[in-house]
């Protein structure tokens, strides 16, 4: 792939965590050249950030519809080929509705939206534009998770039964510093939606268990909670699960369990044997047989041609975070690079998280506020 | 302590993989002697078993209550201080009673009976007697479980705010054959009770819980399944709980998680810090901090005072589920020599799950079976 | 296996750690009784134990040789079968040949003897008597292990080439306190021989070793250190060694190794794959294939009939230390048995160290200590 | 940082493993930019590889002299600031003279060159030039490495005593097939040096150990191995090695261990405590104390200053081996960007390997290859 794609950024000015994710996310295969930007809703810092970070002055924006108008406007060879969105949640589908209306391919930080309203008016703009959605559901870009989903799909561990998906974090278990921004948006209503905790990566969880299991969640019956008082959203929640299938399960997502990391993992059960896998120690998946010894799985081992695809060193050389992050954006540009020339550009085939994913995201989350206000057991997500 | 105790058994006839258990359990210590038994309810296997054992033959009985009357019989210094029930399910109840009432103190397998009806009956037979009734909750006799108690009871972690309990295995992922006869009754409604898999392992998954948090479960919210066709009870089932003290959490069981073993996990978050145990690998606690790095503590380092006193080897020399069973024979033999003596010897200070551990996890059994039934989100566990 | 053998002890009084995990092992499988001692050189600390131990007085002895002579004239079925000898080193040698000499078996814990003079002795007067001798190596009792030697016996990872076997400690990181009796004889060479370290601890590498691959070590080139000023006896040592067949490898053991418990590892490369196993995680052997995915073999699998013949329990009930030692006391009282029926009884087919793998282990600290002290880079052990 | 370095490449065409690497390592924080390159000593395949990269045809060279040539005559804003060399072994050396002498700084895979003549020349270059070279050293690039060395440093683990590293993979278990491009070179003494394994891996292994205890190899007593008939360098090597200090260890190194990956293991004990890393799960350090429970230190936790300066996410996010590789790469460039404005730029205090390393390395391998060919025991390394 010798064609550099240009990259425009929303959010994402200096101190901002995932907006320095992107950014090496993006850089990783030398393909995508980071070439103008809105950093910042304050101008000043927008400029600051984007000088910090090389862009050149015409191309350092202070508002994003400026961003577009201007970019718009440029030759097709020079122009952005596409923006990335990292500003805060509530951010997400202005933004991303301006971009697809000026033109631009957009891949966006999670979730999609605020909302699941928002997330349909979302998808009904992107299928209208024609143009491309991708949405950075990090954690299935692992190449182990991309062998878990073709195992299942495959028919290795047969009829899949339980599913056991948890996120847990500890960062939040004292209440928030109003100068610790990530805390404070995270669990502020207008800028985060309905849920805190499930909003922020329970939604995680649930696309993870989607996405290696090939099916939807159905029904859950949730139970939400807020442990640190003072807070308004939920920094908790449980949930049992019903997935297309017959799959029964629980997605646990927490940011109160104390020394927790970011201990994303999950568990998968069929009729011959099970799955598991940790996202802090990426590189392993345990394949547990009802008739045999257990198996040790490991990137860049001799696996499936989606796993290969996703890989960049041999066995024994970890990949990490930036490395799953990074083949979003490898895939995602993939896409790009066949819009460009005419052929397919599905997420589907090509393996990035778009536009359906978000969908599903805002449902889930929203089912499980319902839910868990609900006397009744069981709620059904809305298709 | 050179006094050795005489104990009887019921139950536990060659091929009896329970049986087994106990009488290796028994025996590590070199303070109990096996004197007595009826092995098994067949007369020729029972004594064919008692045989096997090197058991006297005046004192190799074919029925519980033969054995009950003659050995009541017997001179003080001779008869056995104590019986050890490890028939099926169904039996524990009946032979508790006739031991009780012939006056032996009972070491029973659990669950203590087949129904919370029963379970109350017996306890109000265990306070009528006054004589002692141990329960083999094998899981809390591990030496990190106790430090784990320990530890919350501290306050070291602050107020408990989640707990995830898992008991998961493998080995009923396949309808069972007619001849494999531990699968066989564990399935079956007339000698395992209500429920299948919460009745086998959920209630030990509840009472580990419990154990550790120094609360109880209040409320459930469950689903309990049968993945297998053909099969009567439960073989999985996940349960949202409500503990005292405001705790939340999952109570998870399961014999169809194929390629499990013998997976018992607990993991309990408080407000300062967490902590994890893992059955399979029962030497190793580990504590994680909100603020600062994640410790292992390890069985005969240097911990608390219950956790020293269930340990027989130094740091490094691992210790499994013999020895664990081992502790609730030793505690449960402490407590008959402090009764022979005269002195105090209930379960809670001398350490050995009782009669009210047995009445809450049939309470428990029963509340998961009801909720599970109901359409209702939570089901209110009786006191 | 209904007859009960019974067994004498010399040493392993009250406070003695070995004394206590011998009689738990022997104890375990309910097949052994403690029917009399000389628990102690001291004739009070001897009767003390003896009492606190529930032995008979008329067989609780003040010293070996009276043990010895008294027991002798029982008449047979009332006489003990054999001897368990748990003194300080030093000791071994003298009273397991006043043992053999009054007619006993004896089973006594490592090193055989202080030298490979008194071992070839030892040896030759087992032969002479054509009693059983036992030698409690520990670790090659455990079922993984076993299963390890027999892979390797099959030749599943092809030739061997590789072999590295180490086991550290951190307890002598420090200069022992005059009254921390177990640091004191086993760093005073009168009482532990001609090597501290690698006599109380390498030589069970070297065996564990040897017992895996089946093959001898046949030269060293070793660096023992004495890292604690003031000790008089190496607390740490290392070698290149060469064994039977061109395999190559690293024996290390420390003493010194801060923060370590009793970590025995050993790791085995072959032609087509590899093995490891840790004595702290003692239920899990890896084996890593060169052209597949690794795989965790566990105890209680359905492995070989030598592994299955030492295991008590199912998967995922973790066996330890005393289980394994307890194999030791099992295999060694089946050779008494089938030698009192006039059967074969040999340690090889019957699986326990004997009076070969004293002498070997005799020769290799011998062995070791003279290459330490030698300029020259390889040293050659007697055969 | 906000100006991008420009960076030449010899080396690392099309389908070479360690030339991706460098490229991903260097582009992953969007600081340097590959804007020329001479990628192989084949006219044809060069041309084809720049292609393929997206460089310009201008600078997309067909030989590394015409390259140094042709960019020192660039105007300063534009020729490449600092040229990497991605070449097999025999070949860094030739062209990173050739660098130097242009007036380009060079970072350089290892091995610096073939042989400690060599590597001497070289040092004497690299300062008459007063020019930066970085050698890629990758291990000692991970954060936790650092914080490794940092604790020592500090003395946390008192005076160090044992140092135990080893670097094992099993990919040349078997005898490499003509078109393994990779297994080829690398097993040629006229492209690879002295030694096969020690050289490749080997001398990361010492590096790693020096950089870590802040002290050098001063004796070894080595023996290397080949396994692989029909091999002509060694494929496995072994040694006892001698410290600064008084720490004695061992340096262990295999590329026939079947079935290891890229395991690179290090563990060092000081008075009051021990530590632990390993390569393939390098986000944990675990430190083990002589007094107290074992700590798991994480990457991204609040460590020192130096752990932090070369983490880019938090904890709980896995960095890996391209990370790791990054790490060398960023420090590498702040020491060009510091030469550039006549600050002071040493690999020392920038914390990049440098070519002191490669001195020290070659003398390592040269002594390891000398000290196995003799049969005196110790080696000492000419400094």
């Amino acid at each position: 792939m010798s064609k550099k794609l240009k990259m425009g950024m929303v959010g994402g000015g200096i101190g901002a965590f995932i907006g320095a994710v992107h950014r090496h996310a993006a850089a990783l295969d030398g393909n995508i050249e980071l070439v103008c930007g809105a950093f910042s809703s304050t101008a000043e810092k927008a400029q600051a950030s984007g000088r910090a970070l090389g862009i050149d002055e015409q191309r350092n924006y202070t508002s994003y519809q400026e961003m577009f108008d201007r970019e718009a406007e440029l030759p097709a060879g020079e122009r952005m080929d596409f923006v990335a969105i990292v500003t805060p949640n509530h951010m997400h589908f202005p933004v991303a509705c301006a971009a697809l209306k000026a033109g631009f391919h957009v891949i966006s930080d999670k979730p999609a939206t605020l909302d699941l309203n928002e997330a349909k008016e979302l998808e009904a703009l992107v299928a209208h534009t024609g143009l491309l959605f991708g949405l950075t559901h990090t954690y299935t870009g692992y190449p182990m998770v991309k062998e878990a989903r073709q195992w299942i799909a495959d028919g290795k561990l047969g009829k899949i039964r339980k599913v056991i998906v948890e996120y847990t974090q500890g960062w939040l278990s004292e209440k928030e510093d109003d100068d610790n921004k990530q805390a404070t948006w995270r669990t502020d209503p207008t800028k985060s939606g309905a849920s805190g905790c499930m909003g922020d990566i329970g939604s995680h969880a649930g696309n993870l268990a989607e996405y290696i299991c090939g099916t939807s969640i159905e029904q859950v019956c949730a139970e939400l909670s807020i442990f640190v008082p003072g807070r308004m959203l939920d920094d908790d929640g449980i949930a049992l699960i019903q997935m297309g299938g017959g799959i029964k399960g629980i997605l646990h997502a927490s940011q109160v369990a104390a020394g927790e990391e970011n201990n994303l993992t999950i568990r998968v059960y069929g009729e011959k044997g099970g799955l598991e896998w940790h996202q802090q120690e990426p590189n392993s998946l345990e394949i547990k047989w009802l008739d045999s010894s257990k198996q040790i799985l490991r990137t860049g081992g001799n696996h499936s041609a989606i796993a290969a695809a996703n890989t960049r060193t041999p066995m024994g050389h970890p990949e990490g975070y930036l490395e799953a992050f990074a083949n979003i954006y490898k895939n995602f540009c993939q896409a790009v690079l066949a819009f460009q020339q005419g052929e397919p550009s599905d997420s589907q085939s090509l393996d990035y998280p778009g536009i359906a994913e978000g969908v599903r995201g805002m449902a889930l989350i929203e089912a499980l506020v319902e839910s868990s206000r609900s006397s009744d057991k069981w709620y059904s997500i809305k298709p």
